[in-house]
């Protein structure tokens, strides 16, 4: 089943991030994919819009990001809560190498491809950034830190257009937070600040 | 009115941020003081703690970090929106020299002294932490980016004990995301992945 999708103006890219939600990363090389849960994340600038996280090193989705120089942020839904936690507790090259999938064969998860990189991009996310690394040695090596630059971004329509979230009436499509250990808080009511005067 | 403060262990002060909360920068030096927003903020390390926060060339708490080595990260509620959105859209060093006060005494604002900091902390907000610069000369000066080491943290006591958030029963103190323009995301339910098989 695939979400309807619409492109997002990249002025607008760092919209998906503003509000701080749990993303999945994703990378693929030399005919290898894989994916995980990030809860450190951020965006960086707003035009060309750039992203920061932080991977464990560690993790074979660091390993694909710095060897092919691209990556995805995804943003999942409450609704895809259980798999981004599975994503986000297991090891991708553990998995390939005790049982020779990966993670998408082993949970069974649908993809498409991206309009610029190669990473792959997950079904039913609510939003989708392509990056390409903009690379930084020292705080990689220093802090686990990447920072990357959005060369493409979209999102689903029903909840996401002309720069806003809309989740009224989607509440299956609502982003997600990690506070710790599977525990998540799910975006709630809006709210528009008065203007104050000093 | 002060609100019910407890220590936060560091080890579990990540979760203070880990959720993306928008925050409040403070910082002081040579008797000068500021406090912007930013949404723009992350924790990058567990222990010790550090945290990863954005701030434009143009802001005087930047400068006045910069000086100090100092800074304050705190979580506002959306009890907290208007000002909080106000604090993110005026100029402290515009305030002092057209008005000849601070955004503190501008909009009435309670502080606390931090236990370890020089940088004032923002009273009724949900969760603060004191934190020293770790410079890094070359991504401040070409990504506005900002690390820094945790070395205290505090919270409120009705909303976050024991490593976690609580919200049911204090809707003012729910913690807020900013979108854009003042429109903010309000932290809602809670949700606890199920473990997925492989």
């Amino acid at each position: 089943m695939t979400s309807p999708r619409v492109g997002v103006d990249l002025a607008k890219a760092y919209r998906l991030l503003n509000h701080g939600p749990t993303v999945l990363v994703s990378a693929a090389h030399d005919g290898q994919r894989n994916i995980m849960a990030a809860a450190w994340a951020m965006p960086l600038d707003f035009a060309p819009p750039k992203v920061a996280v932080v991977l464990d090193k560690a993790t074979w989705t660091r390993r694909l990001l710095e060897a092919s120089g691209e990556f995805a942020l995804q943003v999942p839904t409450v609704g895809q809560v259980d798999i981004t936690q599975a994503l986000g507790s297991s090891s991708g090259l553990t998995m390939r190498e005790q049982q020779g999938v990966d993670k998408f064969a082993a949970y069974g998860l649908q993809t498409f491809a991206g309009s610029v990189v190669g990473a792959p991009l997950l079904e039913g996310c609510a939003a989708w950034l392509e990056c390409r690394l903009l690379p930084e040695p020292a705080i990689q090596a220093g802090y686990d830190l990447f920072l990357g630059e959005v060369v493409a971004a979209h999102a689903d329509s029903r909840v996401f257009s002309e720069g806003r979230w809309h989740f009224t009436g989607h509440d299956s499509l609502r982003t997600i937070h990690h506070v710790a250990g599977g525990h998540f808080l799910v975006d709630g009511d809006t709210v528009d600040a008065k203007p104050l005067t000093p």
